[in-house]
């Protein structure tokens, strides 16, 4: 196992993997990175983490393992400080929702290092954020993806699997480039397709009408338009090719569904939707 | 005011006026009309209506007040059924979804007496249907949306605003074209957009992986593709002009923000994800 994991970012994501970690034993000593002073002294003080520290030298010191929960802009960042401190035992992860840029990010920053880093996506979150908002059960149940390439070594996968295991997560692993296209379709696009629909909205005369008139069913399919612009456009970016091709499968699929209704097709239409229907029904139920 | 209210099938729609009016005083007397023996014999029971009728006629005996709160298919049939038994003092309405080819059924089914009727469309709904679903509450503070035209008695159009009011709901009037083309853009789009994703990832060979790995932000996205297909096929069928015009603005929305993203844009990219992120939470504020 590990006795001491180095956390950059200590917000929803890297505080809810410390809060789960102290709930079990053989707790690892957890440090916490980052930017914000303020947040450091939230999570120290909430008891997420053992040591807040600024100075990656001092927080690397023994580390033999490293996740970054940060967005992910700063991974190559980071990485590229944290390198001269690792050891050949250190394992490296990060909690990105894009996985093909940061295996690129971590062959760039650390060389042959590279296969000491696994690439790592938790399918948990919330509406709020920062360390206030960590849960310890964030991760019960819910599905961790890592993504090892052909160099990464084996025992690296197996320190990371159990990290999220002691948080309570279901890991799975894929390759990088086969976990970017399931995501492009399943949450990329649509968050894409939610900010599109409330933009196009927002700029029309009678936006206020609109706006007044929205319900329910308007409320739940817009709820991830509300999510944080620019998080969703570093992801849009890193994940630009995928996003690209589900952008045009669906446009397609719309093109279709209007010819349907075009022609009055009412057997068509009915068909797609009861498939629709019935599909989403049966997914629910066998998620609850 | 009204005595004697007649409503035309006794679900979730009309069970809940029924609910409704019978936490006031001067309750009319309710009598329940409907094709289902089991629904009707529900409705009495769970005390919704006061008498259950499978007989036109007799149902409709010095009625002055006729709910249909049906599929908006029967609307027709049951205007046909009705026009006999109308008095020049008898007010009708309905509750469906779309607005302008009601207008013309009343106008088709009864010609000189269609400027007693008043078009409406209730915006409240729950995921469960039938009379056991009604609710005392379910109009509170709702909008409900009446559409009548140039030739709508002013009268009826004051005697269906009062019973809504009497609900509980935020009675408002709009043109009956108007009507349709907000709801094609707040509502019907909407659905059509979700039925069209969780149809296209339902057919794909990988959909069993998709579906495993679709999380929170899906399954808000998604919840309105779980509606029922027939009605939604009627619907979309009903409103064709004004959804196959919305279809068109938003292919054009997606287009323009696949050549963001084809561009790498990053500043294009934020500024619509923001626009929409800030539009979407103000609303929410505004809503709660």
């Amino acid at each position: 196992m590990f006795n001491k994991l180095v956390i950059f970012g200590v917000g929803l994501i890297g505080g809810s993997v410390a809060l789960a970690l102290k709930q079990g034993t053989h707790t690892p000593l957890i440090v916490g990175v980052g930017r914000s002073a303020g947040n450091l002294q939230e999570a120290l003080s909430l008891g997420l983490i053992d040591r807040a520290e600024t100075d990656i030298a001092h927080a690397m010191q023994d580390a033999d393992m490293v996740l970054i929960a940060t967005p992910v802009a700063q991974t190559p960042v980071i990485l590229r400080a944290i390198k001269p401190y690792l050891t050949s035992s250190t394992v490296i992860t990060d909690a990105g929702s894009t996985k093909s840029d940061v295996m690129v990010y971590a062959q760039a920053e650390l060389g042959v290092m590279a296969h000491q880093f696994v690439g790592g996506h938790p399918i948990a979150g919330a509406e709020k954020s920062g360390p206030g908002a960590a849960l310890t059960d964030l991760y019960v149940g819910k599905n961790i993806i890592l993504t090892p390439n052909d160099h990464t070594l084996p025992e690296a996968v197996q320190k990371v699997t159990a990290l999220w295991q002691r948080c309570g997560g279901l890991v799975s692993t894929m390759r990088p480039e086969a976990h970017d296209a399931v995501f492009a379709a399943v949450s990329h696009l649509p968050h894409l397709l939610a900010f599109a629909l409330v933009d196009d909205l927002a700029r029309r005369d009678n936006a206020e009408q609109l706006f007044k008139f929205a319900a329910s069913g308007f409320r739940d399919f817009t709820r991830i338009a509300g999510s944080h612009p620019e998080m969703w456009r570093d992801i849009a970016l890193a994940n630009k090719t995928a996003l690209l091709d589900e952008l045009t499968v669906y446009q397609r699929a719309l093109s279709d569904m209007a010819a349907l209704l075009e022609a009055s097709d009412a057997q068509g239409l009915y068909q797609l939707f009861a498939n629709a229907s019935q599909t989403r029904t049966d997914w629910a139920k066998s998620k609850s």
